[in-house]
């Protein structure tokens, strides 16, 4: 067996790994908006990014590098690099080739305003404040985040039974754009753990269906969503079982982060759907609760309206019937396989749900065996409020 | 060649249709909340109906019967009948029951809240009041509203080349929950003309295609969708061409008035997309568009935030790319096949356009030449506020 233990190491977590913010002046009032992630020894890595057809100067450098080895990533927030065409991907290397010499295959990553070439010479400038040898994740961790209110960051331990131990940290930004099928995210996770890269690619794909690909903030899936696993392999340490696991945490726990702070939101919703005809199309109705404007207003007014609920189930083009369909609120089941359950003592008691920062609701469609778990959250006044004038 | 004429007479603009509305307690304050359409004369009908799996009780009574031949609709707001089950079904049979003898087949329809059963008692002695030789066309209008601000009717006459003139005439009632594959919306349409049922409901399912399935408010589906055709013949006269014309300009006209009025709409946008592999490729990305919440709360503010556009289009998952892309606000092109000419004069010009309350976003993918025109709305504070406590 092997433990796995919460440390507070952030992206440096992991033996070897280098992490620090600064500010470059593309934010205003000096806030942080640079960030490194440097490895003293070469990097395998492992990738995701957005499904989005206009996937932004970052990741098509990226591809196009087939970059699977390098000892450094730059991350930018500001500015998305997005829809700059080939004069976007050129910036890249004119940055890139300003970086010092110990950085092998730098990555560049970047979030922000769509359409805008990146200021170049503000963040070739921003890079020479950068010093490699700083452990300062809180400050990448600060610098990558967008509308974000809050960092999100996390590590582990990972004690195997030979007594053996790999290390994993991880950093992220989230807040809007966020849609199952990947948005607008970036998520950098670090490993000492002696992985190949082909086994490390498919436990990434594996386990981000699970996690960052079920969250939805506002069913919107950006142009710079990247998710990049990197490991330096120095600790020597492995096991299949106890990797994914620890990774699942990690990309789980962020994954929750993000939607506890979405855009304006107050409320982390879980929507369980079981009974479907098969786990995709369980997918889909999930995916429809955690989108749907008029579930997610109903969240905000804390109105146990499980008549939107159904009506967005029947919705979602997913095989349902209002006869074998069963809707809870945490355990109070309101809607049972035809039956009325929504009395005025039933009303009082789901209201008191909706009242809380984190419940449940679960719809059992009574067609099938296929399941799957969403997350989403609530859609005030604050998420137009942000969005209205989100590049002011 | 014939002449379509407007008139002013709503749902009883052909001859031999009657109409009113009457408070039957459901609404508060006494306010209209149950209509109804009678024709002397048995009436051809032609139907739509949502595409939600959770139909509701009125729709599945309706098709159920098959009814092909009425001369009367009665209609309520506040209550939808939906998921209500086989008694919402019984319902309705025990309320048509109390009709007047002279009414063949009576349909019954209705909107408003899911999941409770429908006041039966209410709606019965609320039927008693209806005269059925009035002709008060705006209060059956105003009875079927629910969170509409104002009430939505039209009517036009046809003059054809031999002399002969037909009428038709319709009420709908829109606001939220308004999608492509028909929302949460009603309509009734009321024509005199000489039109076989088969042919009637050829050319209802043209035109809805372009009329009521290609607005949205909110990307929501609902239970209670209808549009009703109503066809007495009595005029003699019918011209096909004519007549899909004079039914487009109505069906048209509705459909733009419901989304204008989308709940707290303040702006009503035309997304006319060119260029696609296929038309359907085409209404793919229009739809994406209207239903974006980044677009849709960038409208709200006022911004020209061409890159939503851009990445949203990407997000829809049609085939595009960003060398072949042009986007543009009425006349204004914000990116020309890669260029980026959004500089200072260009925000300006633009800005000026998204104050105004009706204008074009236009995208041509480049790819092809499928196009598809849709019409949405922004999102502000106002639709929060109207669903987060729609119940109340």
């Amino acid at each position: 067996m092997y433990k796995i233990i919460q440390t507070d190491e952030g992206v440096v977590a992991a033996n070897g790994f280098f992490a620090d913010g600064v500010s470059a002046g593309l934010k205003k009032e000096n806030a942080k908006d640079m960030a490194f992630i440097f490895s003293e020894a070469e990097c395998e890595i492992a990738s995701a990014f957005t499904t989005n057809k206009m996937a932004a100067a970052p990741i098509k450098h990226f591809k196009a590098k087939g970059m699977f080895k390098s000892n450094f990533i730059l991350i930018n927030s500001k500015n998305a690099n997005a829809m700059t065409g080939a004069a976007g991907v050129e910036d890249i290397d004119e940055i890139l080739a300003t970086l010092p010499q110990n950085v092998i295959n730098p990555i560049m990553s970047s979030t922000g305003v769509i359409g805008v070439r990146i200021p170049k010479q503000k963040i070739i400038q921003g890079a020479k404040l950068f010093d490699l040898s700083k452990k300062e994740p809180h400050n990448a961790a600060k610098a990558i985040m967008t509308t974000d209110t809050f960092s999100k960051e996390i590590s582990v331990r990972v004690e195997l039974e030979d007594g053996s131990v790999f290390n994993m940290g991880a950093m992220a930004k989230g807040a809007g754009m966020i849609n199952p099928a990947m948005a607008t995210m970036l998520c950098f996770i670090t490993t000492d753990a002696n992985v190949d890269r082909a086994q490390m690619q498919e436990i990434l794909d594996e386990v981000i269906v699970t996690t960052f690909n079920s969250v939805s903030v506002d069913g919107d899936t950006s142009t710079n969503d990247t998710v990049l696993l990197l490991s330096n392999s120095t600790s020597g340490a492995y096991d299949e079982i106890a990797f994914k696991e620890a990774l699942y945490a990690i990309m789980h726990f962020l994954a929750l982060e993000m939607v506890r702070d979405g855009e304006g939101a107050t409320k982390l919703v879980t929507y369980r759907v079981s009974g479907a005809k098969d786990d995709k199309e369980a997918q889909k109705v999930a995916k429809a609760l955690s989108d749907s404007l008029l579930v997610k207003t109903a969240l905000f007014g804390e109105d146990p309206n499980w008549g939107r609920i159904a009506s967005t189930v029947g919705a979602s083009g997913a095989e349902c019937n209002e006869e074998t369909l069963s809707i809870s609120f945490n355990e109070h089941c309101v809607y049972d396989k035809g039956r009325l359950l929504f009395d005025a003592e039933m009303e009082e008691k789901t209201a008191k749900v909706m009242k809380l920062d984190r419940f449940d609701i679960s719809c059992d469609l009574g067609v099938a065996n296929g399941k799957f778990t969403a997350y989403g959250c609530d859609l005030g006044y604050e998420y137009v409020k942000i969005n209205a004038d989100y590049r002011t």
